[in-house]
């Protein structure tokens, strides 16, 4: 099956919004008057990102997953994504289940494909024999392109904490790098555990809604993808400002709560693939953030505050210091 | 060196036309009102879409490169552009020289890196050891975007070429064919043939301007990516028409009309790669398209004829029918 092929059977769906979908050279997207375009990209590679052997259809929905979380870290509205995919072979099975995924979730967010492009995943072996390259079978690479609109200078950005803000978090974090240790052998979960926490790691939900509610409410949003520390650190170093953590205010499930204690609180502050968002506003917005969780049913826990000095300093309960040393999570291979 | 230290080093410059550049959850770009987004992403993969050990700066020249061609066939002005980039290992002198053939010709079109993501790449070898997943070097993989604009309604698409209107291509086809046939060892380029060559294989020149010239005078139009007659015949199934095409005035080089008539003939019909324009325009647009050409200092040569019926018709300058059985390019591996 040829490359267009492909994209037909799978990924060509009739487009509402844009004025063009899949198959002309360029897809053409409106942008209202007022707003603003909001651009992200994000690639996934097997083998780095997510293991050889992953579900199709959970694939397919993280890839879109991930991108989508950029957008709600801005406040942005979705509105339509493209899609680069190398496959090492045309498994018509993994192209069903990728785009029923895929889909799924551009569907529950009313956004659509409109672009794309198909290619072989190659890896060369060395030289050149009969006319042609010496390959094997590289990885799935997975690249989607998401925009989104936002109302001009609303944008949720990393740079705006200010001093005296508070530090929230949605949800809970930690429990996708349960699910991965668990996967990677460092430890063992019981089945009816690994049930709970395995969709964190290979379904996320990106925080659409809650990003949106948070534009003129946060002073800055980054969502969790790397880990709680290495991705508050962003905020901290483009805000110019400090902030002083409470690691046992972190929000954990049960489950991550019952584990012992080292794991947990590693997993918590340096565990990725969360996609909550971490976010900062003052302490008048208590309120109101309080009433974006009841609306939406989301957790939103309160678990430190900005400072002026520019370093990060997490205590526990009983206000012991927790050295900061743990580093981000950089992707398991 | 860590991921964000790459960006940082060689992907983030001062952005002025977009309100924020790399290093925010989203990049925000402004579409002026009246005018419509134009996107188009291309996906290139080592092994499959360049060779191992490619130049890193004609690369990062050509990556952008064959996505402005597809703004190009829009008729769409270049805007700005992301980058997701996998590499398999964080080798300096690649990205210097990958990062300065990619701003090279992004500077040359006025257009802004607004968004990225760098990644290792990696090929799973089985199995997990250690709490690692066990991993060789993946295949260089680089996924680009790019944003346009263009005014409502004034896109070339491939869907409206009209019965009656000539069939144009831009500037010389098979070139990068046939240089791509030397390194693949199908034929023996003497030096300074391979010269003259090369350069359209690894440092294609989108047709931006011309493309834009062309809106309100071309009914359609596409870029040249998989040859000549696979990228017609796109045109041909979207606009529901056919064409006769007189093989003998399809524009080549001095150099590929001085090898042997197969080769030729193979490399200008179904080479790949060359990134011209074809357009299709009513016979009324001959003075027009000449001032254009005149104007932009870009040949365009008129091919044949956009006919009713929904074949595709091959003669030679005699009239003698030429069996169209020629494939596209569909990569060299």
């Amino acid at each position: 099956m040829g490359e267009f092929d492909l994209i037909a059977r799978y990924f060509t769906r009739p487009v509402a919004r844009a004025p063009l979908g899949v198959g002309d050279d360029c897809a053409l997207v409106r942008v209202r008057a007022g707003y603003e375009l909001a651009v992200s990209t994000d690639m996934l590679i097997e083998g780095r990102h997510f293991l050889p052997g992953a579900n199709a259809e959970l694939l397919g929905h993280k890839a879109l997953a991930v991108n989508l979380s950029d957008l709600a870290a801005c406040g942005a509205q979705p509105l339509a994504f493209t899609l680069s995919l190398a496959l090492p072979e045309a498994n018509e099975a993994w192209l069903a289940g990728f785009s029923r995924g895929l889909f799924a979730l551009a569907d529950a967010h009313h956004i659509e494909l409109v672009g794309g492009d198909t290619t072989k995943s190659v890896v060369a072996t060395g030289g050149v024999a009969g006319g042609q390259l010496r390959v094997a079978p590289g990885p799935i690479c997975i690249s989607i392109t998401v925009l989104g609109e936002l109302p001009e200078r609303a944008a949720l950005l990393r740079s705006g904490a200010q001093v005296g803000d508070d530090v929230w978090v949605s949800g809970t974090l930690g429990d996708a790098r349960l699910a991965l240790g668990h996967y990677l052998g460092e430890w063992v979960l019981d089945e009816r555990d690994l049930a709970l926490v395995a969709p964190r790691m290979h379904a996320p939900t990106p925080r659409v809604a809650l990003g949106m509610a948070l534009r003129g409410i946060a002073t800055s949003a980054i969502d969790v993808s790397d880990g709680f520390l290495g991705d508050l650190r962003h905020v901290l170093k483009q805000s110019g400002v400090g902030a002083e953590i409470n690691v046992d205010a972190l929000p954990v499930s049960a489950l991550l709560g019952s584990q012992n204690p080292a794991r947990a609180r590693a997993c918590a502050l340096s565990g990725g693939d969360d996609y909550e968002l971490i976010f900062t506003a003052p302490p008048a917005a208590k309120e109101s953030i309080k009433n974006i969780a009841k609306l939406l049913n989301v957790t939103l826990s309160s678990a430190g505050l900005i400072r002026k000095k520019s370093d990060l300093i997490l205590r526990d309960a009983a206000g012991q210091i927790v050295p900061a040393t743990l580093r981000g999570f950089d992707h398991f291979a």
